[in-house]
């Protein structure tokens, strides 16, 4: 793949979304999604594909006749976190056009039909569950719940759907789609620096770790700050704070990840002591004992901390998934195709490096219900999340080229 | 004075601007202040006092012609801090209607003329400068500075002045009014449990402690929550939660207090760690030299942790307030005058107890220019800055007649 041809496509989507510091603003449902929508409509219409929304919001571009036999799926999401960066998600929806572009180009037909998916809120920027249209289109979140989601206006995600005149009483599993996809590979910039450090543009996933996300809340009694003795104060800011650190110290004890990124104080004034501290914490692990360890002690040790300030803890899930194991054969069967795009000199074996990732993504819920693979392009300053997220045009040519070639061997 | 009659007029004022939970949002210029406004026209009318807004929007009802004498100024504040309690301000207007209604009852006619002033401003609630209206009508912010300040909707005090009529051209220093003042007593709601100790319903401040809010900045590198390593994080959250923790011990170790009770985090979305968390401690002490040995610990601790954590870490001041020592002979003179309103037994001297406080009030900007004294009355939650601020109503009624025992003493 041309590096030109790449970047041409790329420059279309580019500035969808984009803010003026460079970060990405594409939450689900928004006017930004539906331009990333409207383009990838358009994209299917100029290579003749068949374009379809599933009753999820999901779209698909189809190469092949639907259902002629247990379709290829490729693809990825058009949204972001707030002041995300520009490769997670897009990256895979646009290299899936060019892969198919460069199947085409050398004569390549597929014996079964390939899709390229843009499944909808999988970072869970706008209404707060990730990778919410494949949980819905597999079944694993029950879509009154999904409907009744709201943002941080209070907008519901069913308003939201209406507003661009989608139903919304549509949502829920949708088994017959599932049924009809018989492999899924999502390529992705990789979140981290591991290809960077093997000198490999291309690698791919093994394993997605366990995660999740909990809701904490800290209650305590609002009174003046310029009034009240220290020993008369109940202050939630105080077991927060502890909270903060506690969750770092405990992740990186057992060898995992937390991250405390979203505070809500109130009545969050300066010159009153907090009444109630609303925060989220992310926590990751290589395996669940590790992840279980990080939140046991967690909570452990912010409920002790909670008695000594005389303030209320509750820790809630809101999320929770666990690992998930990729396909073994289909991860095999990748790495040994894609050892030519390995220019690591010192490789046994010759096949593209396999790692794990702590991110979650569609091809996690997937991985459920049909053999999944994940792709990564490297990522040079292995930022991922916010605008310094990074990849070279050449290891997204790579990356395209690994992908046209994965598809030729499940496909064509 | 009756409770009764203290109650009535309580009741009117009362509902302005409470929450269903029993908070109050009384921002300045909002409605909810335009209906006290009204409601304090409504009163200088009934009692047919002249009414006026200065060039500040502090209001004035005077007893008296205005300039026939050095005044007697009286009064408090109508705004609250967001979900504040009922009586912190309110209870200062109220009290001074009714101690002249109790004066005139008495047959006392004023020899220099008496104003209940209602300062805007006082919480610095909506545009975050306490004692706004006081400090501009004295000369003690730059207007311009003032006119520029925001809220949290980004909506300016000028404009918000605008929208409701006011000019706000005309704010800026007003000597000529400061001269026209000769004394000034504020009655307020005591934040603290002092004189429910002493067992009296009413006392004598001797000084505002020296009290400040510093503006926090903490600076890291926004970055995806499941896939940075530990190590190759900056992230903010965990130099502000240490900020937090290292505020309350320099205070702890010095005698003072300090609070942070308003946090924002910027992208603020669970899976990303923070770029950006900005904080405001608010901090206080029984003198100067207290304040500063807690500001100076502070800060080279949490610059030593932001080095430790790769973060940036900058604290700015946005008010300091130095100690105010409210006039001796006025004190004492007041405190003498109110024997018969304690009705402590073991009290020596027989005097109304005199006390210290940690909060701002306008008494404090403006006991730099006359003599000035604060009356409080009786808190028995102790509780300020939230719904459980309480007081009385034959507390309430013991502070209107304080009120009037003095207005009787300085004025008649």
């Amino acid at each position: 793949m041309d590096t030109e041809e790449f970047r041409r496509l790329w420059d279309e989507l580019d500035p969808i979304g984009r803010l003026p510091g460079g970060g990405y603003l594409r939450f689900s449902w928004s006017e930004a999604d539906l331009a990333c929508r409207a383009w990838f409509q358009e994209q299917a219409r100029a290579r003749d594909l068949t374009c379809e929304s599933d009753r999820n919001g999901n779209l698909y571009a189809w190469w092949g006749e639907p259902g002629s036999g247990e379709a290829v799926l490729t693809g990825s999401h058009f949204d972001s976190v707030p002041h995300g960066g520009a490769y997670d998600g897009p990256l895979g929806i646009v290299s899936a056009f060019l892969a198919i572009d460069a199947l085409r180009e050398a004569g390549d037909r597929p014996r079964r039909p390939i899709a390229i998916a843009a499944f909808t809120e999988e970072e869970g920027g706008r209404f707060g569950i990730p990778c919410l249209g494949s949980r819905l289109m597999t079944g694993a979140i029950d879509p009154d719940r999904a409907r009744a989601l709201t943002d941080a206006g209070g907008t519901t995600l069913a308003e939201a759907m209406r507003e661009t005149g989608a139903d919304p009483e549509q949502l829920g599993p949708d088994p017959e789609r599932l049924a009809s996809i018989g492999a899924f590979v999502e390529l992705h910039v990789e979140q981290g620096r591991r290809l960077d450090g093997e000198d490999a543009p291309v690698g791919v996933a093994n394993a997605i770790w366990p995660h999740g996300r909990w809701r904490l809340d800290f209650t305590g009694a609002a009174d003046h700050a310029g009034t009240t003795r220290l020993p008369d104060r109940r202050d939630p800011m105080l077991t927060f704070a502890f909270a903060v650190l506690a969750a770092r110290k405990e992740a990186r004890l057992a060898g995992g990840l937390a991250t405390i990124g979203r505070v809500e104080a109130e009545p969050n004034a300066t010159n009153a002591i907090a009444a109630t501290v609303t925060a989220w914490l992310d926590a990751r692990a290589p395996d669940e004992a590790v992840l279980s360890a990080i939140l046991t002690g967690f909570e452990s040790k912010v409920t002790e901390r909670a008695g000594r300030d005389g303030t209320g803890f509750a820790i809630r899930p809101e999320s929770e998934t666990p690992v998930v194991e990729f396909d073994a054969g289909l991860r095999d069967r990748i790495a040994a195709l894609l050892s030519t795009f390995t220019a690591r000199k010192h490789r046994r074996g010759g096949g593209a490096p396999i790692l794990p990732t702590g991110a979650g993504h569609d091809a996690g819920v997937l991985a459920a219900h049909v053999p999944t693979a994940m792709l990564f392009v490297r990522n040079p300053t292995g930022v991922s999340h916010a605008p310094r997220e990074a990849a070279s045009d050449e290891d997204c040519a790579a990356g395209v080229d690994a992908l046209a070639a994965v598809l030729r061997d499940l496909a064509c």
